[in-house]
């Protein structure tokens, strides 16, 4: 596994001050996350949004021949860059496309207008070597002037292209061109660290089978799984070790709230949801096994290893294949 | 697109009058909707049920050799039509088998006794040229005897054949004997506009690729799908622009609603949900995709359009394939 | 169908007594389960947890060439025994391995450290002739140091075989090494009866096509039904006359509790759910499909019978097959 596996995170602190990209992270108004494992403290919970906002993203072919967004010219990711707004954010993405076909960002979730909707039949997309801003709203829930309930923007989201290959962008789904956006509400709870999943086809991230991406924690993180499906077949996603609730934070909003806990869910192309859990919580450090349940898929490779350790960083049980794969996981996603 | 594609709505307004039949409106007690676009009065809810109410269905064989339900001899629609209760509500369907085949009517969601399971196990199918009533109840939610809650009726059902081809009617499922059924609580917010989708195998409410129907509203209407999955496939659905709640209403009951909202759903044959959303809220006037986003799905046509149209009638950046299309979609559905 | 098919619901009772098996029950601390049909009573509901139980669980080849867990040598069954927990209660299973390959344990939902995965990755498995004891705790909702909630260890859960065939278990679950699991939460209301149905490829319970078990209750049962998936393919589990609460317990919490109300529900492997329904309720006695709702998978007999008897017995409009069937499926699982 590479850093190319994991998601972008845009934070505030050292690594997008070193960059000078634009912060999209709701902790980013509300100060850095807790430490690794100080459960304790009340967790950083994301502050009111409103803000408008300005994103670079490129459409780009990578080195193998795989298709990728990035938030910089030949750094694209697959998964591209995770995008976090805050129910009434306004953004603002300046897009550009580096390839020799036509491409476009199509969004889940968020609010936009026809001409941003990323598609053909809008003639929304990109051609090859030009650019376009692409404007997604949020919206906060309340009630609307006839009195009825209006929800609001927040939720575990995606975007993808929508053109290359099919008119439903069946070919840059299959090379990379997806990523994860979520959507906060006021108080939601931040996490430590983030990850995102994808089930693409039959692979992870865009991964090989047995090459599947590995994800690294400490014991008592809090750590957020942004899990996405797209392609051709549908699959259980399953975690072993660890439980989430099946609604729209993951987490239970206390003794009322009867959604269902579950550890293993069904997802086709285009859901999306999301979770956090507290690292081994119950089930202590250890190698945790996260795959797709459906037989044939996780025999083929559908499965990696989302590595919980202990504070001294030891992973009871577990050697790393390679000596750099434990601390290549860590770090770069805290929050 | 022509007509047969969309569900038969029955009103106890105009169109109803003229045709003559009995109205199965929930909205029929309290009058009609709210004129399209007026979204600041507050919308008309469902008033309380307990009527008994009677109904003629056919079993057809339409021109083109696929099976459908109707109202009258001869006008047979796929889906069937939409059939609306209240819970408290008692429908007796006096059912007639025109075709040269045994045929059934299964409903799900409703209270029927095991002679109106419209199974051949049973014996409550109908043979060829044979009339008989299948009779449906519903109940309002409420305490049972020894203290515990019963849950209503109401909710996102439908109706099928059990019997053609197959034991489980998999022949007339396949060639359209299938419909919507809803059952509305006491309070239940009613829709302007109401739009019946049923991904079947690899078409859209039988028509076939290419020719998936279109539905048209106008920027302010309360718009209800019913969304409903048959055959063989499990698929996504998708709509753009457009979210909802994943949960009984498809609408939030207010801010402690913790239910997802989602814009993709994963269903698989048999299931249903429906909900209401306010046509263009968010995102406006357009001719908005709605998709099956299984890549191979969509690409091979289980793609069609959500036409949201100004109050002047016009929809941006769209021009119909044939000047009466756009006509053909409005209208007929209006409460 | 013969007794194999059912599960084996460990009971503090006369059954449980005979045998001499510890009970599992959460029944058995609050009094065996209220007589079949008098729904005038409140129901029983499960006392607190916090116990430590012990249990010896065998993986066994069948006598057919199939594999299944039991509780006693020689007496493996598919799906294997029901375990019934209560939030906070502590499991040892004293596990071994009557066969001649290695084998394990693996369980979704209960709290386990990584030494108890039942994988080959963290070497938690058992080899051939080969005994160990797995852990499994579970824990009460309830706040932690940080303030935020923690979700109890209440659900429909499972466990099975991680190892036979493949890493994950493929030839294992194929050939019958999985069984449920039922978490409750002190005040859930306990069934009257129980049972299991996992659709696991392309049959129920791995009985082959055709001969699906039927289940037998009496009008006001309280029966609860834990609904698993394992395997390759996607199913939508269809039951009819009766429906269910899309949550946590299958039952609406009252009046504001949002759940959809199903009777058609999509699942894929590793996916469980449970829900208790009043026999007969809203439709009466009779002899009630259950099934697989792809159409192909119940026409090839992915099919079974819910059989509601009259307090007399009888089964309007059912003659079993076998005179002996009926009774088969009687008695066996009353609490």
């Amino acid at each position: 596994m590479d850093r190319r596996s994991f998601n972008l995170r845009l934070l505030a602190g050292s690594a997008a001050a070193a960059t000078g990209v634009t912060s999209l992270s709701a902790a980013s108004a509300s100060g850095a996350g807790a430490a690794a494992g100080a459960a304790a403290a009340a967790p950083k919970t994301a502050p009111a949004g409103g803000r408008v906002r300005h994103l670079k993203l490129y459409a780009e072919k990578l080195a193998d021949g795989q298709l990728g967004y990035g938030l910089e010219k030949g750094k694209a990711t697959i998964p591209g860059p995770m995008i976090e707004l805050i129910e009434g954010d306004t953004l603002h993405i300046e897009f550009e496309n580096t390839m020799d076909v036509p491409v476009s960002l199509h969004a889940h979730g968020v609010d936009y207008d026809i001409a941003n909707d990323g598609t053909k039949l809008s003639r929304s997309h990109v051609e090859p070597g030009g650019s376009r801003t692409y404007t997604w709203r949020t919206h906060t829930p309340g009630k609307r002037a006839d009195g009825t309930w209006r929800e609001g923007s927040a939720g575990y989201w995606h975007y993808h292209d929508h053109v290359v290959g099919t008119d439903h962008g069946t070919g840059g789904l299959r090379k990379g061109l997806y990523g994860p956006v979520v959507v906060r509400r006021k108080g939601d709870i931040l996490p430590d660290k983030q990850f995102a999943i994808v089930f693409n086809d039959m692979v992870i991230n865009n991964k090989p089978g047995g090459q599947s991406p590995n994800f690294q924690a400490t014991v008592g993180d809090r750590v957020e799984i942004v899990m996405i499906t797209h392609g051709e077949f549908y699959h259980t996603f399953h975690m072993h070790g660890h439980r989430w609730a099946d609604n729209r934070t993951g987490l239970l909003d206390g003794a009322g709230d009867v959604s269902r806990i579950i550890d293993n869910k069904i997802t086709g192309p285009a859901d999306s949801f999301g979770f956090q859990i507290i690292a081994g919580e119950h089930c202590g450090a250890g190698a945790w096994m996260y795959h797709c349940h459906v037989q044939s898929h996780s025999d083929m490779g559908m499965a990696g290893l989302f590595l919980v350790a202990k504070p001294d960083g030891t992973i009871p049980g577990y050697e790393p294949h390679h000596p750099a794969e434990a601390e290549a996981a860590a770090g770069e996603h805290d929050h």
